[in-house]
């Protein structure tokens, strides 16, 4: 390659720092060279829990860290569950883990440690587009109480103990001439809760992650993430409220997938003497520049494009059954500590 | 009746005189008895137009007149299209007729006579339910702007002259845990739009208006009104700039019909030589007080029960065709004054 | 009335004798004045149930039962459960129940005897109209079999005990231009199932009934019935095997509710000793009488008109779900004797 | 790669023959070496239209072309129309042209000769997967008449020359348990219509034809085609009339969008003269083994995966506006010969 093309896609990576080829913690995380070791600024740590289930929690401590992730500092949880496709059992499972860690996440910005939470969830995405639909869909399935706590009182919540969840799928801009932080920023003001939960479809890495993985974190929503382009950030610097994250992948990029294929290529290729040539010289290239290199060919060509299972719609409903329930069942559970334990 | 009932019912349809019976004002003009005469405070007028469409204009002055239609001061222009669904050119017709009357009520408030207008349109209503999702549905046909004026600029719009539409459908209340007039202020304080639209499917007071009634006001939606209950007023008052209201009637109150219906029995009795008391005696009784009577006795073992008629997704579907096409027209003729004319 | 009046009325109930006013039998059967007593050819069972559960069982003998209860004959088991509105539990209840008795009509048709059951489920219904949508939302939440069966065999269904269930919501004729039989007598030819079972939005006579009650028969669907007019009988006289239909009534005619108001109408103006004229008048006409002249007054003006709570969205949501349980229920315990008993 | 692999790589495509790359015979023919050159068996004519619409016609006329082209004997005929998204006119001119086609190829099969035509549209697809909605979009926005030629006959249609269309959307096999061709030929079989058309969306080799292309031909739909798997055929030989198919690609199978950008790698490679290695080496493997190569690597790591544009929401949308418009005046363009010059 000459010297001027690799200078421009260097610059470029750099400018592009912001921009995430991964929603997911854990797949930046892994994509370190060497991910047994440690990153400065990040730390990693996994738990195996029952039916198949994997937690990975990635802590980005500082500025360091953030920079190395290029993802802003914070907390990541991640639940993994292969099996969520199977069956009930394994559906209500992985709710009851999700519900766990959205209760921890709670804790550690203080919500409902005095007083019930009150909770604005947010249904980000197209419900037109399936794979961008997970949003919208959570907040079919799930119940909202605040007006009942208002306007019923101990009518419909004798123990006083109820959580105010509200809730709303704003849409896409292309169908409100708004951007979403907008529309949000407007509802947090005038309805004041005490944290944002916003649910979105994630773009991953790899193909793997789709319909098996879920991601909390407390760092908001960031302008170019997700699968559409949900714009202007929803964060604690903007709303004034914590600004819980609650994903799931649902596409991977096109320029992932064919970076993943040339790299598979390449050993094929590596192993097979007569075409040794190819090994040598593409796998000179750092992985970065690779991709970079695989993204500039393509993104000219297609626009921003996604790859998608063909079974996205049965994934989606999964995905939004188990969000749903976690949800309810992390937030009905103030007030009754036993659940918390 | 005994005297106490009596008392019992005019009491209750004194404290009344704020629920709505029908949202169309020309039915509230219609009920008065001797309809020819004129009403203090109350300024009607009627066009024929082509294609047997028909406009009427109810214009409620002062407090008088307020009190007498029980519908708040301002312009009321409704559009008959009995034809609405014959075809496509009625209904291009009808759509041509309503951007008139959306042109004129925004000219009222000067919206658009400087620069190009901003209007915040609003869903209102449940698209889970067909006879309340009148709102949603226009949305869905109605393209925004706004987003494309403020991000394009020029490239979008190369004549500066297009309008900066924004849109949202909040949802239910109980969907949302909100009310929707929370939604809407938060939203207009954050985006700024010149008036808000909102387009609601109505209650109406005769079948013979579902399907075929269009209604513009400059009043604003009220707590009460409409199908479903979108509490809290979206008003000039509570909003700070114009809400002109654009409904259609899609269902009639359980109540209406029984009236209608023991009235005609009525006519049928009188003229019947030997069931003659019948007429003499719920004859008797003024309209107000049988009405009222009916509404007694099917309430408490109903609940809000509504008429519709089987047909009303076709129905609705139709109208929301019309008025997304005449927001359209009349938003987009800004600029172009030959249009006005 | 005038005597040719009265005999056109006359005339009218006979021509409409098969002409459905209420699609529940227990309703027909209440119809009948003196209801404690018992009418020839028909047999009346009930049973109170966990939860406040009520099943009653209408068993028309023989021609003579039919035509007094202007139903074909067969059987007709329906579940009454106030409390289906009031939370998940009561709703496995419901669902249980259902099962239980989907199962006892299906063995009286010996299907499943010997080998496992075969069943097409048709959602009819028109899925855009939310009170006739209870079909096709029932179908979107079962999970389909037969393919599986078919395709993986052992793979999928390790102890060849699993059911094969085919389904399909063909749409109603305004939107296929085909009968629904049509559609259906094409499928039941070329795939074969042993039993047809009809799920279908019905009419009551009471709105009391709207929401909580399910119906099962296996006397197949006949024109007329329903919400919509879903054209042509699906019976087994027609298909050529058994046809259970499944239904929940989701709305009320506009005549009952006219009616009904008169009725009590009727009873307060016979308390009340002024107005003691109209009970002797109007309250001299059979029920029969005074119904068919309320529909006379009320159709031509009106159409078909029904009547349907304005929380239609909720009520056929929970509808579905319970009903698409209990079909599961009942299917898949095919082979496990233990549950049958 | 060593000699085996490459074995079991071409033995792989000789198997793969009838496995569909891309569902557009206009791709199909590009993909040829030198492709001006002309290939036994098929003729190949385009036109250039108004408003930059392209028509291609993919003759293929025996044995031998359908072997080179792995598509059915018969007629391919595809339009064009890189403006489709620029507004209402390119999408009017667009349903013009392609009404003109589906005229053609009816006249072809002498349909609506002597007596009016009676199609049956299927709308095949997922509708819960928008790149897969196509075919059930269509359906909803097409008018349905042969209910109404055959209940209202003169009243309805004055001169008897309105065509008599039915339709259903069958939904895929995952939510009805049957193969989409059990269902449609036994609904051919009651209703007896002179012609299927298949509506549906397709695969195609190139990102470029996503939301630009559509394609009709008179070869029915094969297994394995499309976006799902619609299992069986739908073929004049299966059904006993002729099948038209009318498609538009969403999306484009993962494999081929890594084959392009190794494709363009490879340029950019070869005119680097550094790396030289790499375009000597994998240019020496032929396109159909390269393809292939990458298909095998991709395949096995994610199942079935698509790629599609992430605004396919609103292509889908245009594209189904079109078609159904394209239809509607095809087909009610019979009796007026004037239209059909």
């Amino acid at each position: 390659m000459e010297k001027t093309r690799v200078r421009k896609v260097e610059k470029k990576v750099k400018n592009d720092r912001l921009e995430v080829r991964t929603d997911l913690a854990m797949e930046e995380r892994e994509s370190f060279p060497g991910d047994g070791g440690e990153i400065p600024g990040v730390i990693l740590t996994e738990k195996e829990r029952n039916g198949g289930i994997r937690l990975t929690e990635v802590e980005i401590l500082d500025e360091r860290g953030a920079g190395r992730m290029r993802k802003p500092v914070g907390a990541y949880l991640t639940l993994e569950a292969p099996g969520l496709a199977d069956g009930q059992s394994e559906q209500q499972e992985a709710a009851k883990e999700l519900a766990g860690l959205i209760r921890k996440l709670l804790a550690r910005h203080q919500i409902g440690e005095k007083e019930r939470p009150r909770i604005l969830v947010v249904g980000l995405g197209n419900p037109d587009a399936t794979p961008d639909a997970l949003g919208p869909m959570v907040m079919e399935r799930l119940p909202m109480t605040r007006h009942l706590v208002l306007t019923c009182g101990a009518e419909y919540d004798e123990e006083g103990e109820y959580p105010m969840i509200s809730g709303i799928s704003p849409g896409v801009m292309a169908k409100t001439g708004m951007e979403t932080a907008e529309i949000i920023r407007g509802i947090v003001k005038e309805t004041r809760p005490d944290a944002v939960l916003a649910v979105d479809a994630l773009a991953a890495r790899s193909v793997r992650r789709l319909g098996v993985t879920i991601q909390l974190s407390d760092t908001g929503i960031h302008p170019g993430s997700g699968v559409g382009n949900h714009r202007n950030s929803l964060t604690e610097e903007s709303l004034g409220i914590p600004v819980l994250a609650l994903g799931a992948p649902t596409v991977v990029g096109a320029a992932a997938i064919v970076y993943d294929t040339v790299d598979a290529l390449e050993e094929v290729l590596k192993a097979s003497s007569s075409l040794k040539g190819y090994g040598d010289t593409i796998g000179a290239m750092g992985p970065e520049e690779q991709y970079e290199l695989i993204r500039e060919i393509l993104e000219p060509r297609l626009g921003p494009m996604y790859v998608t299972p063909h079974d996205i719609d049965a994934r989606v409903e999964i995905l939004s059954g188990v969000i749903s329930r976690a949800i309810q069942e992390a937030l009905f559970s103030w007030g009754k500590p036993e659940v918390l334990k």
